[in-house]
């Protein structure tokens, strides 16, 4: 999970590499699904790594998906769609944050997912902290990502 | 799609036909993926003949998911999950009839999606007929299911 | 519940008219919220009789929204939001069927409901009847209607 | 909007008054519906000064149900309903935070709604005001709560 809007370039490359890394693993890389920011990166990450990718679409049809996703679950219901992004993945990976993001790893903590965050806000941080201490781990590059996902698997 | 519940014999046995038909063809199948019906025999011939198989589920958890689904999407969502199930699919084959899958009849049309009929109420197929003629198409085995997608798609 | 697309004249003549019954045992008239067809004419007559009137929409925003409606509901989840509407009807009344309609008195059924028909496709009902005929009850005019309702709640 | 899980006594004896002061304007309160927490003694301040409440329950039946509720919308698609109780709402109070406050917090600021916080972490207001400063309004009392609505509507 990531902002589809102004994510930085950071976010980028990161979820670029962690999009390969997972599907090294055969794992199965599930996001958003749109052509945008780090949704779109981490698709393509996967996909060049010869991955299988999902997409969880918020439109009622195809239009605004990445290139990179194999199959589109095509929703119709807007962010509401965000609950079922976090309730099908085994581990949430945030990666950089936008509104949407956030109230992605708000859901997946309610959900008592474990969350893995990296290059987030310091305040959202602290927010969480006090929240839900035991399922949060920070993270600082993708290759911390792919240790912790191990770990949580 | 068709009922988890009280399915006849021969809506499981057309369903497995067709779920292997499906995955020789290397298509994905889509079913709503508990572990009951002609979900479950669908998958189940999918998954024998090699193929992928997705799972949207109306609950919040994997409990009652189908052994032979690979990708659960978990949608906490009840039967409002059938939208998704039709929105998803690029043809819907409908095979045999309870409740649930003449609600995703309704929406697939609804949605202006191609509609596939196996073992189906007169009834019900006199009132669609009046409703919504050129989408819907009359199929009589598991082996004119599969010619009917191939001229859909 | 009833056709927003191609409503007969007596479909909206009766959803006025059990709008208006409902409206006058001061019971609250839930209806699919838009401007269109069977929930307009329902809104209305609810209104008309000092009702109070909700609108479950479909949309992200308020635009085809029936005037009639006091207070909408904006789901943003498309054909999704007809198990909404389902599931917080004490009793379901589908008055005329188009296919959204179809898919509610299905999903009613489904999750136990009581519904009422009226003007209903003959196919459907020989359909219905033998699948759920408990839960079914076929009404003729708005008063028949209104009393069926009081038997019920 | 507030927490059902462990809120504090202020969050409890600001909401209750919050709904008080919203029910005096003649306006409807909409809450998550459920008897705990915020949603609860909101309900209950509007429902002691006489005015009208809907809840936008989780569940898929009643269980759970504030007292204090008039109108239940039953969703039974759990925390995917947090995004109807924002687009429904013309102005979004969240009074405290919890997981699932949080939730709301974004995808109401997503969804382009004004909200008005009360009670909230300091962190995550320091992430608030980077993404989205123009439509956050932040308020110390019930009575300036009022206000802002007031302006906002």
């Amino acid at each position: 999970m990531g902002p589809g809007a102004n994510p930085t370039k950071k976010d980028l490359e990161d979820a670029y590499e962690i999009g390969k890394l997972i599907a090294q693993q055969g794992w199965v890389l599930l996001t958003g699904g749109r052509n945008a920011g780090v949704m779109e990166a981490a698709s393509k990450g996967a996909k060049e790594a010869g991955g299988l990718t999902i997409g969880v679409l918020p439109g009622s049809e195809r239009n605004n998906m990445s290139d990179h996703v194999d199959i589109p679950i095509i929703t119709g219901m807007g962010s509401a769609r965000n609950n079922i992004n976090v309730l099908s993945s085994d581990v949430i990976v945030a990666c950089g944050c936008g509104l949407g993001t956030a109230s992605e790893i708000m859901l997946a903590l309610k959900a008592d997912k474990h969350v893995i965050l990296l290059n987030q806000h310091q305040g959202l941080l602290n927010f969480l902290r006090e929240l839900k201490l035991q399922n949060i781990h920070l993270c600082f590059s993708p290759e911390s990502t792919l240790d912790a996902i191990m770990r949580l698997l």
